[in-house]
């Protein structure tokens, strides 16, 4: 199956949209289709089903957000914890700009579509696994930087900064304005840092 | 419309079953009405549409929840922060018992049905908010026993609690361990309480 086609990222692209705010089951594809200006022959030609085509979208997403993850975490003109404060600040707001609408698709698949199959669930675990190993890369090097205490089990604290953003985005769609985000901020961000005097 | 009859209890029960899983826009009224073994003109009696169904369910699980929650919070045996651990200790068991099916209907509500209207999302707005006050004013007892920090902002701490757990729980349905609720203990509970030598 060709994966360079503008049909098909057509249909990624609303399929995005519809993931997010839907959820998997609630993903009705003739709307895609519609939205997209696609015939449904052309879906099956890309996507043998409609846990594949979702598998596609999760790729096309994962590599997004790992492209505007690298352009921070690489800018080494700005210290680690910087870098992370900086990381968080700009995808909480792309995530307000959006509400209630939008969302993150990997905690809106993992609440709607992680009990479907076990290869599926190893699919949403495999993203958490590596955005947690990323977070604390960058963390580690906060610690040799000395920017928090060199005791801190980095790998757990950038898995809990992801549990405690994922429920943040959670409220956040149902209040929609700025006041988990600050939160997230204050008590999950905030408390990694060594207080300088 | 009678609000206490078994085929409303039946429609109600399982559509809390479809609604943590497939979320709102996932939930398949055929399905429902079939596992309750009730036909299509019960539910319009019952229900005047899928969002006031919704709303139904809503109220039973929030009614239950705060049942579960008050049980544990008025046993004055226990410390107040006792009391708090003992109850994320037990709620986190409960969807830990049901992963990778199962889950918080306000968490996954919030993500599948926010974006509907503003009405549902000021239900599910009050929903967090009645829950943040009930976990304030136990931090507030457990700062009276001199269990937290003097200086501690409760709300912003119950709101915190609130947002980790639902988050927790996105991780808890993909990876189906126990991970992610201990580093919630650990690193959202655990700090909270003043350190005794």
């Amino acid at each position: 199956m060709e994966k360079n086609s503008p049909t098909r990222d057509r249909l990624v692209a609303e399929g995005l949209k519809s993931l997010v705010l839907h959820g998997f089951d609630g993903v009705g594809l003739n709307a895609i289709l519609h939205a997209a200006g696609v015939p449904k022959g052309s879906f099956y030609y890309f996507f043998k089903s409609k846990e594949d085509f979702a598998r596609a979208v999760l790729d096309v997403y994962e590599r997004r957000a790992d492209e505007q993850q690298s352009a921070i975490f690489k800018d080494t003109s700005r210290s680690p914890m910087q870098r992370l404060r900086d990381y968080f600040d700009e995808i909480g707001r792309d995530h307000l700009a959006e509400a209630p609408l939008g969302g993150c698709l990997f905690g809106v698949l993992s609440q709607t579509a992680a009990a479907r199959s076990s290869e599926f669930r190893a699919r949403l675990a495999r993203v958490f696994s590596t955005w947690e190993t990323e977070l604390a890369e960058l963390l580690d090097e906060a610690k040799s930087a000395g920017e928090v205490a060199p005791g801190l089990d980095t790998k757990e604290a950038a898995a809990f900064l992801i549990d405690s953003f994922e429920g943040m985005l959670v409220r956040l769609k149902v209040d929609s304005n700025q006041n988990a985000l600050r939160r997230f901020q204050r008590m999950a961000l905030d408390p990694l840092a060594i207080k300088r005097p």
